[in-house]
């Protein structure tokens, strides 16, 4: 199969890099990793990653097309460069030019959530969807935007910023400096916070049982608590989806997107929480009358642990498009 | 000049409907009027429409290329078909078929807000900007998006419902059913309400003097007041500017849009107003730095009262792009 196009998707994170080849389809070939240690200087980290995808492009079984590269932090894609990532440590590396010289090939980068939806609409749940808002939730509440059958960006890739929307005037405090954002609820850090509330008020809860460190609850927590007939448990999880639904809700008022996708750790719920996710939001926008208002699909991400590799590779599939 | 291109623009409102030509470069031509009464059959009206149409295009001094029709209501310009309009009580009404097939000429509908952010790029203070964010304060809050120059409206043209996200959560009831929406806030509505509400706190203040009928207040009031020193209407502008700057700044981290450009009777007060919800929204977003978020220009619409004019123009020249 030597006439396969693969991608070379390079998944760039504060602790690791990974990376592997993937092809059209989604078949994806030997992974590698260059670990990245606090302080590390971004050439000393690049070079590793360049000798490393050298390794990895000797192996390839097709025709390497391009490059993509997901990095976190302000990423602007039209000129290659990462503005600044605070978890790497960089600020201004010309990444796209770096790894092309390098290695002889078409480079693209985005950020991370960018690379992620695109990863969905390539080889996941976003692969029939034009329009599409999608949403990671962890530390905080990632974001992008695919509408009309491109990455919508905003301004030097800065915006799809969904996470630091407003819901709550003068609500909690956001890492982003304003009161209320949606990503101070709806991440899994809103979540966690919602845990620990709910302990305190509620000593009999069996969410006490499941939390071996109570200051640091684990997010699957009250889903499985609520199972067991925990009313605390319960609680925080209607509390927690009805947050999402506002947002949601907002975005499907902007949108109208044809599919919202959930991804981050909270999404490994899986079906039965992207059903709750949209009921509510179908309760909220319940005013429309149902035939104003298409009510856009929900989904949760399936690409699993290697979703940051196959988003990086669509990111250059895309780019040579 | 019988070379210059020109667009019949068509401003269907509930009460009349409006129409001229357009050149482009914004000359516009004879006005002519048909006045809708309540009741009457959308047939009715057309007929009347389409006869008065023909009168001013017999007078065209150039070649005219598009008519375009600015609709209150759910549009589907991809259709041509106003799905229904509560204003006008249409229900499927073929308004693109019936115009084209009438007038020989290629026609293209969409609702009010989308023609009125056309007519600000064509005409207006859109026209240097590929990524604008239009909001219009009045009864409620209009809105339309100008993404990658383009006008995005979501899946059915039913998208860009901006006025109808929640900026707080249990808040105030909203025309939609929802509690908290943006336009319950900083519509013009919303605007009387604060109005109200200060005027029933404060008995001294001056605006009591400058509302003939307190129980409905004009907008301007407040801003009038304001300058003659009366802290109570200090206390409401501040307010009203709060509200919409809290939206402003959730549409600039999802669309990091170029300009945000503001119609509606509350723009009257001008490019002071507008760079008063600048200073606010900047306030807003601080939490980022400088650098890492671009902010909009904030600008008043300035195409007063034949904005829906140049708007359905605007449908038209852009059709045919």
């Amino acid at each position: 199969m030597k006439n396969k196009r693969l991608s070379l998707g390079i998944d760039i994170g504060g602790t690791s890099i990974k990376m592997a080849l993937v092809d059209e389809e989604g078949g994806i070939g030997p992974k590698a990793k260059v670990m990245v240690e606090q302080g590390d200087s971004a050439e000393k980290t690049l070079l590793e990653v360049i000798e490393r995808a050298k390794m990895v492009l000797d192996q390839a079984d097709g025709e390497v097309v391009a490059i993509g590269l997901g990095c976190p932090g302000a990423i602007n894609p039209k000129t290659g460069i990462c503005d600044y990532s605070n978890n790497l440590g960089w600020k201004d590396v010309h990444v796209v030019s770096i790894f092309s010289k390098a290695l002889g090939l078409p480079a693209f980068v985005d950020n991370d959530a960018n690379a992620a939806l695109l990863g969905e609409v390539y080889f996941g749940n976003g692969k029939d969807y034009r329009d599409i808002v999608f949403l990671t939730l962890g530390t905080g509440v990632g974001s992008g935007l695919y509408l009309n059958g491109k990455i919508y960006a905003g301004r030097e890739g800065k915006g799809a910023e969904l996470g630091h929307t407003v819901i709550e005037m003068g609500g909690r405090k956001c890492t982003c400096g304003r009161e209320g954002c949606l990503e101070a609820y709806a991440s899994a850090t809103g979540l966690k916070n919602l845990i620990k509330e709910a302990m305190h008020e509620h000593p009999e809860s069996l969410m006490w049982k499941e939390c071996p460190e109570p200051e640091n609850p684990q997010g699957h927590v009250p889903f499985k608590c609520e199972k067991l007939g925990d009313s605390a448990a319960k609680e925080v999880v209607s509390k927690y989806i009805h947050y999402l639904s506002v947002g949601c809700a907002n975005f499907s008022n902007i949108f109208r997107p044809e599919a919202i996708i959930i991804g981050g750790g909270v999404s490994n719920q899986g079906k039965p929480f992207a059903d709750r996710i949209k009921e509510e939001t179908a309760k909220e926008l319940a005013g429309y009358g149902p035939s104003s208002c298409p009510l856009p699909d929900f989904l949760v991400s399936t690409l699993g642990a290697d979703a940051g590799i196959y988003g990086a590779a669509a990111l250059g599939f895309e780019g040579i498009k």
